[in-house]
């Protein structure tokens, strides 16, 4: 895709972990003045993250953002009217408490704060066999490049991507997302305007509209102000 | 007091709403700096907050903070390991579902998160009833500037402060604290020294040992920096 122009775009959706932090999950304070930047100019911005809805809740109030966000890689959004799960949370704790049973998993703090998805710390034990037991339970099994997730299927970051453009009616032309690890591939979609920081995995890289030299949150803010320039 | 020096300072214990945020709850990035080289200069940095305890937790994460968070007005707590909670949740909730039956009150979505205590709305009405049902509760009433909270007896952030200063055998004038409320009181203890930025209550400032020409989180950041150069 040959990019014309970034003065089209209207929405930005970003990952958090690895995309607006650093290496040590310490957010990027020029990422946090770039997306205030960008919503002063009246783009929407929002976030969708493998984290649990309280920790987007958070994230959302102290950077002051005005568009819902999503936590639990797209399954569930919060805004200022209150918590909306778009997928059950049956399957995936059943899966964990199995997992925690036959020392397969080491379960997180988080997970009491989960909506429709479970995550868990792995053990290096018989990934194969997770991987048959969650097939068989009809859930699947993602890395968000910090810690493991238990989703529904359809639960990705693309559902959370579509759901703003309806919303917004914004066209994907219009519409940009960061990321920088494979969980950000299903947002990473044919027309909508792709950026990743240097630190991306490959992939994603190769499909982008917009790579930045710079890795992590400060590579995010120097994408976000591009846009802002009209600079690609 | 009289301060002598600075350097002696080991622990610097904030408030989050109001002092490391503006008046919008945006936090500060200027704030977030100051923190983190705080921090690496050797500092102890934790914030005690009415705010649930996953925003502690995603602020300790996304700050890059090693030491204990507290939650609740000082009730909860948690680090690596997990949450802890102090204090019981049946006083706060029965109180809670009183007030919301006789709609003297309205929910927040944060009550779900919560370990010991609950916040609520105010609806204008009748708040002698409200003060008269917590004495009948054995419970209190705080504001803490951005919502209400029903909290156990002690449940302040004077019992956060303690606990830090047990926990590092901390003296009190090794111990920084910065606020501008006043459920920030219980902090601002006798011989600890005490911080304030411009927008802090009268009643803060008057018996605050710095207080910055700054309002808000820049005035924050600028106390930390005066710390760490060890100017008044």
């Amino acid at each position: 895709m040959i990019l014309q122009s970034l003065t089209v775009i209207k929405l930005i959706l970003m990952d958090v972990d690895g995309t607006l932090t650093d290496s040590r999950r310490a957010i990027s304070t020029k990422a946090i003045e770039a997306m205030r930047m960008a919503q002063d100019n009246g783009l929407k911005v929002s976030l969708v993250s493998g984290n649990v809805i309280p920790v987007m809740y958070s994230l959302r109030v102290f950077i002051g953002l005005e568009a819902p966000v999503f936590g639990e890689n797209g399954g569930v959004m919060i805004d200022d009217t209150g918590v909306r799960s778009f997928f059950g949370i049956e399957k995936p704790r059943k899966l964990l408490e199995r997992l925690l049973e036959e020392g397969l998993a080491t379960d997180l703090i988080t997970n009491q704060w989960r909506y429709c998805s479970m995550g868990y710390g792995p053990t290096g034990k018989d990934n194969a066999r997770i991987r048959k037991m969650a097939q068989d339970s009809g859930v699947e099994i993602t890395n968000s490049g910090f810690s493991w997730h238990i989703l529904n299927p359809g639960q990705n970051k693309g559902f959370a991507l579509k759901w703003l453009m309806d919303h917004y009616s914004i066209r994907e032309n219009e519409a940009m997302v960061i990321g920088d690890n494979f969980n950000d591939l299903p947002m990473f979609m044919d027309k909508v305007v792709k950026g990743a920081p240097a630190n991306a995995e490959k992939e994603l890289r190769e499909i982008s509209d917009i790579v930045s030299e710079i890795p992590y949150g400060e590579g995010t803010a120097d994408l976000i102000l591009r846009v802002l320039s009209d600079k690609i």
